[in-house]
């Protein structure tokens, strides 16, 4: 309890939850992360893709870049849409249970889920690679440092919310200053310096040249796709704004994008105009820094500050999926508990999962960022089409002031992303996306199967049906005992003072020892009847189950209560030495109708 | 259920368990195993050292041999004086205690335990040798192939003893004669091939001739000491031969005695003869079959008899470990729960815990016999030692019938083990034998403190200090709800039938729910007071626990009985979906004193 009060801190009074709220330059550290750190791997993934048809195919990083800010451009404009739309937040799932029902509301569920222990997943092992860049001795390490920095988030995001936005703010602000600064510089000496040499490419490549096909550039487009994950974070969590809240959130959307664009256009250029490529061992952001500033404690400044964004680009993910989750509980597709606040505000629970599941798939890909891509932005993308195509529903349904302008802009969205789903879809399948499809569908499976449980239970336990069920009348006690000690006889005055027919019952197990039981209950069982049970298999747990089986059946009008004496020690290792009987007893009994256990502590002073 | 009595069979009563008493034949075959197997890799740890000094040293394996020879047969007689003077069984333990006091005891106790779970980690990997060196294929999963082979024999003997034994004599008895044919017919031919070449030996460790060392030839005789380890075993299980249960057990010693020395002389013979040398992949066994028969059918037998007998030894191990637990149990330095006989009246918990420690050494040394050697035979040999000692004291106080001729036996084995012992430690220390050393003072570190936390507990619990402690007179029943359902009336039903001042206790977390749970109280509630609970943390918990901490404290002459109404469903995952608080309400509880936890199930139909 101390050790949580001093990770978690203090708990929060209900009335203190409006003050939680964000502020718009808060809210930006927090929920833009996740999308501005993509660029510290975007343009890398282009550029793997593009080597396949040697250095020369290289150049058309450019217009692939492109491409992904038109796509930048367009989910902005459509987000902000929805943000005015659904100021209560919710993002894919919400528009898309209001405007085209269950199924697909679940597929979006369903793909976010997935799409945010990815981004969890893939930021920090991009992050731990922007440090193993600066730090190559730390190459092996990679993995132990991923789980560590999952580790850090979860105890800082349990801390609660506000804490967490000040406690990223400065270095979310530290790490976009230094990215630009870098792109800034890098940028206007590119102009002084035009076709520098490539000193950072490996040579040998460019005799691999199986010409530049289109769906090579369709694959290099999908991996670019990875930059902007991230961007629908905002509209999920318009809840946490300052009022008025959809205004803020719009605002900061838009800053979160312009930053974005200019930090994935200037990362792309430099790369393109420097001739890097991607390198095992070293990213291209690293590759980057050391040209424009030399290896110097500006580098060190850069790559410090990216691996914090990426690192802290996972928190975004655990304000969304906890969110998410509880939105998902209080419909009947998640388990109730995850409705429930924590003592801190903060969902725990979906914090806690987020956190093992992340951590599970680290350790599965080995820490390795371009393993893990080929999973990425394709749930992302599904999340955004059923987005913005329930708009367009919604548009055409209820029309409304400017719906016309309204529905072009969606429907841009729409098709953008549709298209670009199509492709990712494509180009992926193989190479990982269809486990994302595989684990959609068996999330969608779990989601249903759940409901229909509680559904169930709903039906079973309502009182409304008929009149109250008639009750058992009779009431019988059984002590199980093994000797005669404090822990039973207080046990037996529990049971006395709430009377009914008490019996203590005894396994015979062994002659002597049943002798002597027998004789001290004579003289501390104050009248209370001591049965007997032979043991034919020396199992103890099997004679009381027979027994009270017997006891059940025979009276069907009564309540068998059986009272447990159970010692419980001073030190919890001790636990192992005592009641593991018992605990057999009760797993074994919670399955009987009409028992009732009963457990009497005993505690031991030492 | 079913499960458990397709693999582990029906329970037997406790009558027939003197039907379970062995004969000679079925328990040569199940104490035996693990003292002839041990020829398979003793005469190879022999060589694996000599060579050490060059091929010429190897020569020192015959009078190495003979000493070893000498080793078994002063162990044979001292032993069988044992089994007449304690036919109860016990072996080391019994013996020390009875002799020595608790020190001693549990140094041959903790000593034991070891090499019990060293049998069979070493027996294991040697017979998965076996395999590989007939197989070479397989030799890279013997990690794997060990741990398959130890789960095969705790499921055997969690089926019974005598069910075991017969299926375990007939693989023995096999492999006995598999091996006694090859040595017969292999030292036969020796003699009509005098000087056979030494087509397996490696050339080029001539060079390395360091002089054959005094310290050399003690340590090839402790690694050959492994060939001794397991002749105890008998010792330790007179009680499970027919009667007259002495001179049976005594009878079967000598037989395994012969056959013992039998073998382990030949293998020496003829590795000495044919100038056979470990290798790394293939065991001098395979090897000497393969030059008596070539690589036939007659030689595939001889490997997989090898295996077999070898795979079985360590079942011996699984007689003796889950014995010595429950004699150490009942003496209170192991947890009570081991000194349970199982459904089948074997030791279930011994079993299970022996093969899980198995299990881990196997993985922790990569199922590698040489590795594992090092730390093997100085705790049998520890035993051995004391179990002399005790018995040279013994004669010295009682005396009795023959006194001087059974002293001076037991006092050579003391001294001839004793001096085994000093060997052994001298060499091994450095290569692994601090471990066992480390290990066993650990373990006795751990049986005297669970024997003082036992005697704390039954000074604490024991009545007759003082007279009756008072007992609390009034009841506090306090039911927790969340709504009204169908559970929660049964509970309160449960309740209203075993009186006291109940109070239903609803914690207010949304105003609106809370409303309605009111209005349903009153038409579902019985007159009950429902109490609501202000939650300032939104913590349902907190609540609850402060409000019963509160009533706890107000009345400390009152049981404050907390009615949890539990829904259990009809599948046991649908739990994760319910009584998640229930779960955490009870460990919570658990540590007041006077406050009883009571359960109400209500069973779910689908």
């Amino acid at each position: 309890m101390i050790l949580k009060k001093w990770l978690v801190g203090d708990p929060l009074k209900t009335a203190q939850a409006s003050h939680e709220r964000l502020s718009k330059t808060l809210a930006l550290s927090i929920f833009s992360s996740n999308a501005i750190s993509s660029v510290a791997y975007a343009t890398e993934e282009i550029l793997l893709v593009l080597i396949l048809a040697g250095t020369a195919a290289v150049s058309w990083s450019i217009p692939v870049s492109f491409a992904i800010l038109f796509l930048t451009a367009v989910l902005t404009i459509s987000y902000r849409q929805i943000i005015y739309e659904y100021p209560g937040g919710g993002g894919a799932y919400v528009v898309a249970r209001v405007n085209f029902g269950e199924i697909p509301a679940l597929v979006a569920a369903g793909a976010l889920m997935i799409d945010y222990i990815l981004t969890v997943a893939v930021s920090v092992a991009a992050g731990i690679a922007a440090l193993t860049s600066a730090l190559p001795a730390l190459f092996p390490h990679r993995e132990a440092l991923g789980l560590l920095a999952i580790l850090f988030i979860v105890v800082m995001n349990l801390r609660g919310v506000r804490e967490s936005g000040k406690f990223f703010a400065v270095p979310t602000y530290f790490a976009i200053g230094a990215l630009g600064l870098m792109v800034l510089i890098g940028t206007f000496k590119s102009f002084f310096n035009p076709g520098a040499i490539p000193t950072a490419a490996p040579v040998g490549s460019q005799e691999s040249v199986d010409g530049v096909t289109l769906f090579l550039i369709l694959r290099a487009f999908a991996a670019g796709c990875s930059a902007v994950t991230g961007m629908e974070v905002i509209s999920n969590g318009v809840k946490a704004f300052r009022q008025p809240e959809s205004k803020n959130a719009a605002t900061t959307m838009v800053w979160m994008s312009v930053i974005l664009a200019f930090l994935f256009m200037g990362i792309s250029w430099m790369a393109y105009h420097y001739g890097i490529l991607a390198k095992e061992d070293e990213t291209v952001v690293s590759q980057l820094a050391r040209l424009t500033f030399g290896t110097g404690a500006i580098y060190y400044t850069i790559q410090i500050g990216t691996m914090l964004l990426l690192i802290l680009a996972a928190n975004s993910a655990f304000a969304g999926f906890p969110h998410l989750s509880s939105i998902l509980a209080r419909d009947g597709f998640m388990p109730h508990q995850m409705a429930s606040f924590g003592d801190r505000l903060v969902f725990s629970n979906g914090i806690l999962i987020l956190g093992f599941l992340a951590c599970l798939l680290l350790v599965l890909f080995h820490g390795d960022t371009h393993a893990l891509i080929p999973l990425y932005a394709i749930g992302v993308f599904v999340s955004f089409t059923l987005s913005q195509a329930g708009m367009v529903k919604s548009w055409l349904v209820k029309k409304g002031e400017h719906w016309r302008k309204k529905l072009v802009v969606n429907g841009i969205g729409a098709v953008t992303t549709g298209v670009a789903t199509a492709i990712i879809a494509l180009t992926k399948f193989v190479q990982g996306a269809w486990i994302v499809f595989l684990l959609v569908a068996l999330l969608i499976l779990m989601f249903r199967s759940i409901r229909s449980h509680y559904k169930a239970v709903a039906e079973q336990v309502s009182l409304s049906r008929d009149t109250r069920p008639p009750r058992p009348r009779r009431n019988l006690v059984v002590i199980p005992i093994g000797g005669v000690n404090r822990a039973v006889i207080s046990a037996v005055d529990y049971a006395r003072s709430r009377g009914g027919d008490i019996r203590a019952v005894l396994v015979d197990v062994e002659k002597e020892e049943t002798a002597l039981v027998e004789i001290q209950w004579a003289q501390w069982g104050c009248g209370i009847p001591l049965i007997v049970l032979p043991s034919p298999y020396r199992s103890i747990l099997r004679s009381l189950l027979d027994y009270i089986e017997e006891q059940r059946q025979k009276d069907p009008d009564c309540w068998i209560t059986v009272v447990v004496p159970e010692i419980l020690p001073a030190r919890w290792w001790q636990n192992i030495l005592h009641n593991q009987r018992a605990l057999l007893l009760k797993a074994s009994l919670l399955f009987k109708d009409r028992v009732v256990l009963t457990d009497v502590p005993f505690h031991l002073a030492r």
